[in-house]
């Protein structure tokens, strides 16, 4: 790993993404996994790489549905145990009766059982609460409808029994399996056209590493609120809705790139530039 | 490597990334060319995944321009290797006086190799035209001012001479050196706010497997033409403007999506989903 020099332009994107390398290093995440992130780097470039209001909107009813399930079930896969493994299991323990799953597009039983160590140790450091959180990683013994193989593969009292489930960078087929079969679905995905964002009852369009705090003191901020209250937030809210206004941000965005008379890296003038305007 | 149904809604894609997997297995890739890959899906995605009005008129002034370059040097990395050998070969071949020259960001001797005997493989199925071509791998002589090290690495007779290099997904401080040092750049890069994109004289928003089939093909409609109507065609060409509109025509795209009455992947009822509209 380099180091990367705090004075870098891109110092906070090579930060996640070294996070992400050093996961793949130890062999939480995999080679699908980069190409997965790199993707996400790209649209949260667009995205301007900061928490939008409608992150926001959507996180605040993400919480309030997560405090509102009975059997609520945070999944979590190679890449987010590499990028967010302290955050997620944060979240977990301020969410009564949460409980943490490991699911892998790629799976394999040692993977799964290597993340389950990860969480494991990130609940060890915070204390009792942590300590005490269920975390089911390998040795899954249900299936799921509607996938394939070895991606089916579960927990009878995880996700299969889970009325809710945070799918934090998920696949669109799990994402669509998981509605089919009845259970609410929140995910976090920085592409508002994704099939989990669209297959998804609420979706966070942000980087998972700004999500995941963002969600927890929503949660820490809602805990002990009415379930009255709870349900006129999440009523409140359209995914379809909030997922046009992302896309909307995204292309104003690039409209304005388009048109600013100085792009941020000037083209050398040279005989094939054509024209020039005069400069200002 | 997994088997890609037909029938899946992102097989030509996935079909993509595993190339790039398997070029990552066999040691022709990288980690950071898997990231840049994704970072490069995701413009693809939003471009729609087919070769633009943008990326054709682009692709024909690059012809234009490789036909009247004195020295054109075809530059291949690990991306370009592992995802369109075949197709860069055949391109090099179609140009008279072309050379073919690896260039590596993460450089090692062992790789270049590597990469010079992938496309030395893909010449000889190529025929006498392809036996015949000239490709400089490992063991460089030379060195491109304004490099770091291992970066600044070439060959006397390959890109140090060259009048014309074309750098497909290149990194932005390779394309802003071979600026410096005076060359026609020509480049393939789907973000078309990318360094590189901005750098380059002539660039291509487009993905390198459609965008060098496309430039062979405007190669062999221009081979024989006359020299001045080649030069109009690469007068007739303004890079800046070119990228401009293929932002716009995303801008576009995004603003047209997030209006649409029904997305992509329609999200399934629920009752978070907030007000339904009357169905159509």
């Amino acid at each position: 790993m380099h180091r990367i020099p705090r004075d870098h332009p891109r110092y906070e994107s090579l930060r996640i993404r070294q996070l992400l390398v050093s996961g793949a290093e130890r062999g939480l995440a995999v080679r699908e996994g980069l190409l997965a992130h790199g993707r996400g780097e790209a649209f949260d470039y667009l995205l301007g790489e900061r928490t939008g209001p409608e992150a926001r909107r959507a996180a605040r009813a993400a919480a309030a549905a997560l405090l509102l399930a009975g059997r609520p079930v945070l999944s979590v896969n190679g890449n987010v145990a590499s990028l967010a493994a302290p955050d997620i299991v944060r979240l977990a323990a301020a969410i009564p009766g949460a409980v943490l799953e490991v699911n892998l597009f790629h799976r394999t039983e040692g993977r799964a059982r290597m993340i389950g160590r990860e969480l494991r140790a990130a609940g060890r450091r915070l204390g009792a609460r942590g300590r005490g959180l269920r975390i089911f990683a390998d040795d899954p013994d249900a299936r799921l409808a509607g996938l394939s193989s070895e991606r089916a593969r579960c927990h009878r009292e995880g996700m299969l029994s889970a009325d809710l489930v945070l799918v934090p960078l998920e696949d669109g087929d799990r994402a669509e399996a998981l509605k089919r079969a009845g259970k609410t679905v929140v995910t976090v995905d920085l592409n508002p056209l994704s099939r989990t964002a669209r297959a998804a009852d609420i979706t966070i369009v942000d980087n998972v590493v700004r999500a995941l705090p963002e969600l927890w003191r929503r949660v820490e901020g809602l805990r002990g609120a009415p379930r009255a209250r709870l349900g006129r937030i999440l009523g409140g809210f359209d995914n379809r809705a909030n997922l046009a206004r992302a896309l909307d941000r995204i292309g104003s965005r690039l409209a304005a790139l388009a048109r600013a008379p100085c792009p941020p890296h000037p083209a050398p003038r040279t005989p094939f530039n054509g024209p020039r305007r005069p400069s200002r």
